[in-house]
């Protein structure tokens, strides 16, 4: 383009406006030729790109363009690395240009609020600063090449199951505490070039035009100036979608709706200011992804090397007893593997997100290669592709692994459970696995499981019985190669866990409630999501949030914390006690003690991932600002941090706080407002309002016979009756014509005033 | 009165009657000496009588005139007893009678939907079925003395804390089918005189002036047409309240208000005619009142007895192992009793329904008279009246315990605990009487532990400890004697729990959300409180809802469920299989196995309480109609059956189901009605509107590139998407400038006319 935006618009017919929100076909926006306006290419992808043969296919239920597949959400989440997630943004971007992608339909941030979530393994977490730290550096390192990122599904699509006829009933605080709060952070650190809405209604309103989401929140508060675009199909009336500030509607043409929205400006019912803005929102997005950007020479990066060491860092060691890992070839001279995943593994989901990979490591081929040649491996299939139990699949498994030294189990999800558009319908593993290793493990004691799955699982009927469990999730391309050297110790890993694995699936927070009823879901567990909930509930987890085990140790001393200006500093020491260099993701947690709002137990506020040699000793500091220890207080529609006592607590998961220290904290205090309806205990717990109070009380007793008293007993029973009620209760025989709303209206002003006269005194 | 209601109302002044739709003081409404229309005197009671001293006096912290304590309301709903609930209301009416009571202000039968409840103590249950089935037996035995009762406090109001400023955010079907429930069964079965609203708002709206409630539900959908009037200052907005149906406010004589109503009435703000409606109900309220009644002779009944029968009845046995009860005097020659409670025992709790007794049975001398002159009894304080921890007293109970050959501990919630207006803090037993049941179990296994409280207990850094424990509740004048007959096996014990006694506060489903915020407090546990939650959640709770142990055993069998025209019959045999005469409550819940809605896993829907001699054997019939199969539908706003298999379960308790069966039930089946956004899989799943799907798609294919199937693998995806969608994505080339909506409509326009010409031919 060689004109600006503003003159570029001043040029534009009304169609031409009207059409350039909306798009050409499946992938591409309209360009005018006429104005020399380029269109946009955009595919699906977070994890990889999803390129899909022409631009007139959706083509989910089809191969598609080969690509780098990298480790969905929910593992590269476990990752805790935001650099990582720089260096995969980096080279999505590289690959997007080869690829002729100009945006990229990713990430998806969504909170993980029920392991049902068809879509969860797209996600990075349950929380929203693990989220949002990970999915700005993902974004910052995407554009960082000239890519567009589009954040995604905003917001409050948390479910599969009728998600386009569902209603996220979400209150205020909640939404802003939980729901939102990735999206701010994002969005404040990373500037995405774009922001898809979801399909689902929030509170009422589809949110491919709720007002209060896209303007006030988007727009108004946080300053959004990006292009927002609908998820596919999501846009049912445009006009108020783009009333509300939808810019684009994908996919396209919509000539009804191009047509719709002429009228609409015709009829005065549509504002071609508005109109405007969206367009000149659009033509913005045009400029920055035509702007002139570095070519990638043939091979800057290796993307399967950076495939595999994505996995590396994301795949979580949560169980490892009697030092069975990393495996010693030596006291392991025959080693039995054992499930189809082995040679056929699940790395990543199925859905819009699903990516045809340029090639894919197999674990078993990777063992074989790592195991040298003094081990001596076997293999048995364990379970077959259905979900049939295959009792002589079992035996031959559990025979393969009595004979062996050791037994390593690949299990999983099946292929079906986890895909867009379906939810879960269990996070147990199926039952011909769960047979299975539980026939090894009684022949074998010497036994690793191996789990795959894009969501927690449910663990108990077996996890007891082994005394090895890696969680590989769905790790993408490189996982079989990952999964191979942490077995033998090449890498020690340094995945946690993005989300709590509960005990069973009815442990979880919302439990049975992840379908709508009549068109209307209520987050019904609030603010509790994730470990909130457990820790709320005392409730323990299978394996906490945060958690993962390296094959070294790390001593957590020293926790500082001082507030300043502006906000609080936290210094803590962490060094490695073991014997093996690893990396260790310190998480800072913090309790307000004294908030009289319910919170949760902890949240966490900051995190650092730090790699340390053996014996070495690194002081961490971490920079909390004020709103780190605010909530949404829905009286003042604002973030407020209340002055008190606050815990810091750093630990090595949710469930393991290793250094703790407590500091007041000064974020001001605010004066009572008396009000119609203000409590006894609030008169009488402020000086001046208590006197004045108490002098009207005297005169009242004059005349009744029930007499009140601010003190002992009565007060004692009364303290929480607003004061108008006191009126009304005892002093019907006082007021007379007079009404407990000017008795009480009196009083405020008195203490008005004579609060007046004290600031004047 | 000897005029009729209609020709009193045409006699009246305005100001007549807006004066006579308030009290003239504490106690007592206005009469109109003129007319000869008399004042109804009323006072606060549901376990008992608290007749003030004068009609001046509130008298919540002063000493009231002697009545009969009988068991408050979580106690005497452990018994399960209607025809006890009846005599109970009988001997109130009776007692009221003499007292010159005409209107008591009880029961209150909210739902226990937190165990912090201040005033649960008052509340029958956790469940709807339950209580309405006592409430009504009550009000039925006390209305047949000419007394009338009042039903409180609706709705929504299930906690103490700020309730008289924050508002109950329950949704409409959580509403319909927990909260509302009980109302609803007791309104329909015994028609109580008055309702009385409660103090908070119901979903934004204070009770006393709520449209939805007072209005829709409790006047038109159940034709209520006696009064309703407000707790104890709880009108806001009196203009408000009376065009909502709150006819008359309490206490008065609020001239501010009468003059209000005369001006909305001159100013046209209020209908004349809706003033006269809620005079008409007055009246009739007090023609109720001072209907000719039989008089009461002296010694009718001989109310302290009853009371003991009720405490009986109510008492519940949770633990007996080893058969340490009933006391064998021959084995426990000497007996320590240890604790304050057994010679000052905790027979009810605080505020408005605290009763002063007429006499009181204390534990230590009833004990003392059954155990007989062999056993050598003792006694020591065992802990303070304040809650701080006497290591002498603990030491001192411990030896005692040690040097006798049985213990029997009295401990429970301490005095100041459970109270209207406060909620209480924890369930937990104060320190000091946990650290003195810990050393008096460590040296002496032969232990009781005999509990008071008005709210579910948490046991468990105790219970397992100690081989025998007997919920007492707070079961009025007659505790005492009622506890000493269970212990020594004079009574065997048929009370079962009103409510679960979790493990701890935090396994609660309400847990830390009782306190609202903002002035909302969100009933986000919808409809699984009580034992719906915990079946939902598969968690284990202490002692489970219907649990209660008898002195023998029953066994149930032979289960048989029928469905015909009015509903389903349920049938079966119950024997006492032990060598007692004894108790049992035979609890029936239906669980429904196919409903889409999530419903609770199983819900009480009848129950009987039936006495058998050892060897005895009875079939027990239950009648149940189809609202016992149904839930309330939001998107009818209706009660909804939907055929398919229930379960029905008889058991002895929610979580000791002995026999079930399950039935088909067959409820009519109903069409799907399309519409806009229709599911794909509901269009595939209508023969009808399948062909006429099928038929555009193979249309739209021609056009098309991505084609779309209604088969295999792409059905399978698509499944939950809106078929407009389908067309949105994949149509966009075929519909050119025809929109979505239209080829949608017109699609339903078909379907519509083929179902036509099917039901012509």
């Amino acid at each position: 383009m060689n004109r600006s935006i503003h003159e570029l618009i001043q040029e534009m017919t009304l169609t031409e406006k009207a059409s350039l929100c909306a798009g050409l076909n499946m992938w591409m926006t309209k360009g005018i030729e006429r104005l020399n306006i380029p269109a946009v290419h955009m595919y699906d992808g977070t994890n990889g790109i999803r390129k899909t043969n022409s631009d007139e296919e959706m083509g989910i239920t089809s191969e598609n363009v080969p690509a780098t597949c990298y480790p969905t959400g929910s593992a590269i989440g476990s990752s805790w690395n935001t650099e990582l997630l720089h260096e995969v943004g980096v080279a999505l971007g590289q690959e997007s240009k080869k690829m002729g992608v100009e945006l990229l339909l990713g990430p998806g941030i969504n909170m993980k609020r029920t392991p049902l979530g068809g879509r969860n393994f797209e996600y990075y977490s349950e929380d929203p600063c693990l989220t949002g730290e990970l999915g700005a550096a993902f974004i910052n390192g995407l554009q960082s090449e000239g890519v567009g990122a589009s954040l995604k599904h905003f917001a409050c699509n948390n479910q599969e199951n009728e998600k386009m006829v569902t209603s996220s009933e979400v209150d205020e605080r909640t939404l802003r505490e939980i729901y939102l709060s990735a999206f701010e952070r994002i969005i404040k650190k990373s500037d995405p070039w774009t922001v898809m809405c979801s399909y689902n209604l929030l509170n009422g309103s589809y949110t491919s035009e709720n007002e209060h989401l896209l303007h006030d929140i988007l727009r108004e508060e946080w300053g959004y100036e990006g292009v927002v675009l609908s998820d596919w199909t999501a846009v049912n009336d445009r006009i108020r979608g783009l009333k509300a500030g939808l810019d684009l509607e994908m996919p396209g043409p919509v000539h009804y709706n191009t047509k719709a929205i002429v009228e609409a400006v015709e009829r005065g019912e549509l504002s071609e200011e508005k109109l405007d803005q969206s367009v000149a929102r659009i033509l913005k997005l045009v400029e920055r992804v035509t702007a002139p950007k570095e070519t990638v020479s043939g091979a800057v990066q290796d993307y399967h090397a950076l495939a595999r060491k994505a996995a590396a860092e994301s795949i979580v060691l949560l169980k490892n007893e009697n030092g069975i890992l990393p495996i010693q070839p030596e006291s392991a001279p025959s080693i039995a593997i054992i499930g189809r995943f082995a040679k056929k593994p699940r790395i990543q989901g199925a859905g819009s997100a699903e990516v045809t990979p340029t090639r894919v490591d197999i674990p078993w081929d990777e063992i074989k290669e790592l195991a040298g040649e003094s081990v001596t491996l076997s293999y048995a299939e364990g379970y077959p592709a259905d979900d049939s139990v295959r009792e002589d699949l079992i035996k031959e498994g559990a025979s393969l692994a009595a004979t062996s030294d050791l037994a390593v189990l690949f299990v999983g999800q099946p292929e079906y459970a986890e895909s867009e558009m379906h939810d879960l319908k269990s996070i147990n593993l199926p039952e011909h696995q769960v047979k299975l290793i539980q026939a090894v493990a009684a022949v074998q004691p010497n036994c690793v499981v191996v789990t795959s799955s894009g969501n927690a699982l449910a663990m108990h009927p077996w996890v007891q019985h082994v005394p090895g469990v890696i969680h590989s999730w769905l790790t993408g391309q490189g996982m079989g190669r990952a999964i191979a050297e942490i077995l033998f110790g090449h890498t020690n890993p340094s995945g946690k866990l993005s989300e709590t694995f509960p005990v069973k699936l009815s442990d979880n927070p919302s439990h049975m409630r992840i379908q709508g009823e009549n068109g209307k879901l209520y987050y019904r567990e609030g603010l509790f999501i994730g470990y909130r909930y457990y820790d709320r509930k005392e409730m323990a987890p299978q394996f906490p949030f945060g958690h993962g085990l390296s094959y070294t140790t790390f001593k957590y001393t020293d926790l500082q914390a001082v507030q300043h200006e502006k906000g609080v500093t936290v210094s803590l020491q962490v060094e490695n006690t073991g014997k093996r260099t690893g990396k260790e993701t310190v998480q800072l947690y913090v309790h307000d003690e004294e908030c009289k709002w319910v919170r949760p137990e902890k949240e966490l506020k900051a995190f650092a991932k730090i790699e340390l040699a053996p014996g070495e000793k690194r002081k961490i500091v971490f920079e909390l600002e004020e709103r780190d220890f605010a909530y949404y207080n829905t009286k003042y529609n604002r973030w407020v941090a209340e002055s008190g006592y606050f815990q810091l607590c750093a630990g090595s998961s949710s469930r393991d706080i290793r250094v703790t220290n407590r500091l007041f904290c000064d974020f001001g205090k605010e004066e009572i407002t008396f009000h119609k309806f203000s409590l006894l205990n609030e008169w009488v717990s402020d000086p001046i309002a208590k006197d004045v109070l108490e002098e009207c009380i005297d005169e009242m007793n004059k005349h009744v016979k029930d007499k009140v008293s601010l003190q002992d007993e009565f007060l004692g029973f009364w303290e929480d009756f607003p004061v108008i009620k006191i009126f009304q209760m005892f002093g019907q025989n006082w007021m007379m014509e007079r009404s407990p709303d000017e008795v009480v209206g009196e009083l405020i002003e008195r203490v008005n005033e004579k609060r007046l006269e004290a600031q004047q005194v």
